[in-house]
């Protein structure tokens, strides 16, 4: 079975997510396609919109043959991880491709730039140094000056947010294994060029959530597939942004003395005590990050960081796992098929996993599920088993 | 100027608190009455009903001419803390008398009780440690059985909380300062052998609490002096218990390993994980207590360990000080008098007090604040200024 492997969030799972998948399958001409999905909390540094498990009903009702969860650990992080754990675990299941949008859409370009970047990787880890060392620059703006640096203006424009994920994802297969296929399409096009009667059909995910946030299920409706709009009718919980999170957080922030929020995953030069003194006046989350932002930190690392307080999270390295959050039946075929040849453990029933190595995702999960209205996905993990559909 | 002192928590400030203080004027022929008076959070561990400077209002409008707050780290822990460090501020501000309703009602069985324990103090502890070795038994009976060992059962029944209370008020005063005079009147008939009319005016604080969380203000007003019904009139704040902080604890138990909670006041043996393991199952407060209680832990005693973990109270020591949350003109010609002869620093501007010494104040009010509605008690430490009264 040809397998192609997806790294997503489907936040919710929307129109263009949709021919993002299509395209997934019919130009690497998958047999079986597997999503790794991000679960509680998302990679911009915030709950995800839906309960995990309702989005991954939503890539099983599209088509999707199997969604993995992305280990919150790896997931709230920044493109790096986020990308290299993606791929560890798209490996592991042995996909033979990986496909992902861009803003570029040429996926030798990104297997060029990893490749450079492996051979010369202590030579672009010094220049990234380097444009730090004025303290006031981003570790982002470093590393696209580092990058620019290597390959001029051209190759590649990573401060596109598809872009660099795709470069990460090539520089994550390059690292673990070359022999991964890549392959891209546009994605600022994708939808607009194929269907051209589709085109007042597709919306960005920031947009949808905004729309369904503000009460207008109806309007999102017009950008999201039918099965995603019937999930989205029979569910019966809440719509999450930061705003259902937002007191714990700050309650955090004013409880906890500055030493003991170090040692907390992103909290670096006394961030802390900015986000201590602005919790004290900030009313509500924009609010706070308002008061909190520097020139050296873009609101997604101070988001991000935010999420890290809030699941006190704080171990540096996590042990990677499969855990399945749902399969049709080509995904549980292709499991049966492949499951004695997998490096990594599988995880389909949380209570007989190793004890400890879901430690932190069931805590996410906690916390996630303490949002008033949520009670039913409480301890979800232990009681909620994965999806299995036809 | 003759000076009686009384501990009180005011919460609310009722009938029952009418008479006591009119009899300690009245019994101890004093000039000023000083009251030290817990503040955001209580001894039975949780929140006060209303904000302290409420209560400081309530306490002047009756008739008390200058009210100290006992500060947090004092103010919710058991009665040996509670009682010694209120009679130390008592003591440091020179007052003669200090004076307390009791079950029991004589003075001098308190002070004869509080000679001896501090005489046989070794026999007394290892009494202590003896009935504690079974790990079964709470500190409360093991104290009261060591007690009833020393002088039998008659002279003073300390399992009355109020006894208890009034006996650890004896030997703080006999450790600190043996010419303090002691009074007591016999609390339990206070108000009904009085003012015979007046027997159905008189409640206990619980009893009224009850009433006003359950928004029977109308009822509530029965027992209280019209002093207090007209500043409960005028709070347009929300009445607190446990059930407005509930959820931060639940955050709190839910997001923090076991190790990070040791050293926190109160936790010891284990009792942490016993809490964390019922934080993700119980849906309030007391579901909690009672899913967490044992033979060896009070109520009381569980109540206040949640309270320090809520507050993430660590230091075991704080230093006292006198922070003046309301005067009359009569406190205020008292203050004068012997301000200059006051061993412990004096706060009545939190802004200029030496740094750190208020911090877990500070803290606490930022924690009780967080309650929906209290806005305009936020950072009230250093907005509210003392209230001063003709």
């Amino acid at each position: 079975m040809k397998a192609t492997g997806i790294v997503v969030e489907y936040n919710p799972f929307h129109n263009g997510h949709k021919l993002h998948l299509n395209k997934a399958r019919e130009l690497t001409q998958a047999d079986v396609v597997i999503a790794v999905m991000s679960g509680s909390f998302v990679q911009r540094g915030e709950p995800a919109i839906i309960p995990k498990w309702e989005r991954a009903k939503m890539a099983l009702a599209a088509g999707v043959d199997m969604v993995i969860e992305l280990p919150v650990s790896f997931a709230t992080q920044h493109a790096t991880i986020f990308a290299e754990e993606a791929v560890r675990i798209l490996d592991a299941i042995h996909v033979d491709t990986l496909f992902f949008g861009s803003e570029h859409g040429v996926a030798e370009d990104f297997t060029f730039a990893a490749k450079k970047v492996v051979e010369n990787e202590a030579r672009f880890d010094e220049a990234i140094q380097l444009a730090l060392v004025d303290k006031k620059t981003s570790y982002a703006r470093a590393y696209t000056e580092a990058f620019k640096k290597l390959f001029g203006q051209n190759l590649l424009d990573i401060t596109k947010p598809n872009n660099i994920l795709g470069f990460h994802y090539a520089l994550a297969a390059q690292n673990q294994n070359p022999s991964i296929s890549l392959q891209t399409i546009p994605r600022e096009h994708a939808g607009y060029h194929d269907e051209e009667a589709n085109h007042d059909q597709i919306a960005s995910a920031t947009a949808i959530r905004k729309l369904i946030l503000a009460g207008k299920l109806e309007e999102a409706s017009h950008y999201l597939p039918a099965s995603s709009i019937a999930i989205l009718r029979n569910y019966e919980g809440p719509f999450l942004s930061w705003k259902d999170y937002w007191s714990f957080l700050q309650y955090r922030l004013i409880q906890a003395g500055s030493e003991e929020l170090e040692g907390i995953r992103g909290v670096s030069e006394g961030i802390q005590n900015r986000m201590q003194q602005a919790a004290t006046k900030a009313q509500n989350f924009s609010d706070f990050i308002e008061l909190t932002k520097t020139k050296r930190y873009s609101n997604t690392r101070l988001q991000r960081t935010a999420l890290q307080i809030l699941l006190n999270a704080r171990s540096q390295t996590s042990s990677p796992y499969i855990r399945i959050l749902g399969m049709n039946k080509t995904g549980q075929q292709y499991l049966s098929l492949h499951k004695k040849n997998i490096s990594l453990p599988i995880v389909t029933t949380v209570s007989k996993a190793p004890v400890g190595l879901l430690e932190e995702e069931l805590r996410a999960t906690n916390i996630y599920t303490l949002a008033k209205g949520l009670e039913n996905y409480q301890a979800g993990d232990f009681h909620i088993p994965p999806i299995l559909t036809l």
